[in-house]
């Protein structure tokens, strides 16, 4: 019965997981990661990554991902796919089901992200990440002194369009019905439409992204009932956030308002033994670096965490009924 | 008077500080970086990373280092050599004294990281990182199925010791005087010197590592009188952290028992608009890849942290008294 408990199950194969991975397999503790859909998660799906550190001249998402994945494998990392639909607690392990089966682990990691929301217009999944993005600090820095349109009317659109403006040389936001947004985030755009870098459309849907060659040429909306056509270089979508989280719904694992799960100082969620790292924990950056870093963390206090089982029942214990 | 306040001072220029930078400076936020040592910090003097996630097959410290510099420089980091004594808070800015002169900026980053206490012996320095290692999670996986020697009596010579049980054939425990540990180490490590697998040597005093064509052979101790000659294949010294603090022991930052800088969630120390990351920070795990995840995400609420300033005083605004 003991044998087939493992040590650690991590949820998704993203950067995180990736990372915590070579971490805990390093150190030969038995590690299986479930990954649903795409290992490298969205890395794996992002032209260019220009700021990951350690790439001078920047790396293609998917060989990013490749190579990190490469890593955890020389380590042993065992990567499947799987689909996780539950967590369980029972006291000295952990049940997660994956495809319906249930599978035991004495400590989970969950890294499964978070995904932006689309619009689901034409031309928007064609030209993701090539014209088409959902992280200003990842690829504004791409749109110097060219012309950009901003998808959105909320906190995030807002911060997003004003931190947008360093880069672009300027910014049509179209907002679908009115602004939502605190009065601060108002006020502060309001500058940068008094100069002329910001235009913001009120009462306005995004009908197409339209590209040619490869490259984003323009956007067509409804201005409140007005078809018109804006040429841009480039469209930044900010329509929300969607953590991968609904199968912890009914758990008794906590979230935050917006979904992400929340963690302690030592990245540990509220159900013992459960950790969480990468763009799926409350508070994440969104960005590779930290969620290699958080993932490499992770790593580091399930060793202790597990350490710390290993010690109260003894090395040769017997499994324990709880 | 505005122009010659900074926006970003980075002491130290290891990896945590370096990636740091490439976040700001690819947001064209000004920022210096002042080193009174090695540009790449510790990973600089590193022989081998074999854990850093990116890089499948590892990389040569040296080249990561190379790689984290051309690329924070790529963006516009400038860094300087300098060793900073003190950092002021005065309220709009801070001043931050290096090499005597002093330095304005309206945010400050501390990743000066610590260093390892070392024991002095011949023998020790020669062979850094080649055989002679002051971390078990970065080197131990080195030295599968050979014999160690670790250095040290405390907590965490008797961590490393049980951890690096993992992967060595044989350690012997050199402690100068007795052990002074946690009684649940001291258990723990007891199950180890039952099995044979670690011997431990009180009352003796490492005399010297001895190499011979670039490999450690053995450690020559005194062992309460006597000398005597140690076969071994490495050796892991644990005798205490150096956290490179010390030029903020009068200052309004608070530092934790060991003298690593306390933060916050939002790696902000104690004093408003300084922030900490790396290997100085208490809770530090001091590891690359989670120095180098802080330094993104101290960066990004650096960015967050001056945004609010200029809200606060507008883009524009004159030099205010305080």
């Amino acid at each position: 019965m003991a044998t087939d408990i493992r040590d650690v199950i991590m949820i998704g194969a993203g950067p995180s997981a990736l990372a915590a991975s070579v971490y805990t397999t390093r150190e030969d503790i038995d590690t299986v990661l479930y990954e649903k859909a795409v290992v490298g998660g969205m890395a794996a799906i992002t032209d260019k990554v220009d700021n990951y550190p350690g790439f001078p001249e920047g790396i293609e998402g998917m060989r990013l991902a490749g190579q990190l994945q490469a890593q955890a494998e020389r380590f042993g990392a065992q990567i499947e796919l799987g689909e996780v639909s539950e967590i369980r607690d029972e006291g000295d392990h952990k049940v997660v089901v994956v495809d319906g089966q249930d599978v035991k682990a004495k400590a989970v990691l969950i890294a499964t992200g978070s995904d932006y929301k689309k619009t689901g217009v034409p031309g928007e999944a064609e030209n993701f990440g090539r014209g088409v993005h959902y992280c200003a600090t990842c690829d504004g820095a791409f749109y110097r002194d060219k012309k950009l349109a901003v998808i959105g009317g909320g906190n995030s659109a807002l911060q997003e369009t004003i931190f947008l403006t360093r880069f672009a040389s300027h910014i049509d936001l179209l907002v679908r019905s009115t602004i939502s947004a605190s009065d601060v985030l108002e006020k502060e755009l309001q500058k940068y439409v008094d100069e002329g870098k910001v235009t913001v459309h009120l009462g306005t849907s995004t009908q197409e992204i339209i590209a040619s060659d490869g490259k984003i040429t323009s956007v067509q909306v409804n201005d409140n009932g007005d078809e018109k056509t804006i040429d841009v270089d480039g469209v930044f979508v900010f329509v929300g956030l969607l953590p991968n989280t609904g199968f912890l719904k009914d758990s008794a694992i906590e979230l935050d308002e917006v979904g992400l799960i929340k963690t302690d100082t030592m990245l540990q969620t509220s159900m013992k033994g459960v950790y969480a790292s990468g763009d799926v924990r409350s508070g994440a950056t969104l960005q590779i670096a930290s969620a290699v870093g958080e993932g490499a963390t992770a790593a580091l206090n399930i060793r202790e965490y597990l350490d710390g089982l290993n010690h109260h029942v003894g090395n040769d214990a017997e499994p324990q009924a709880t």
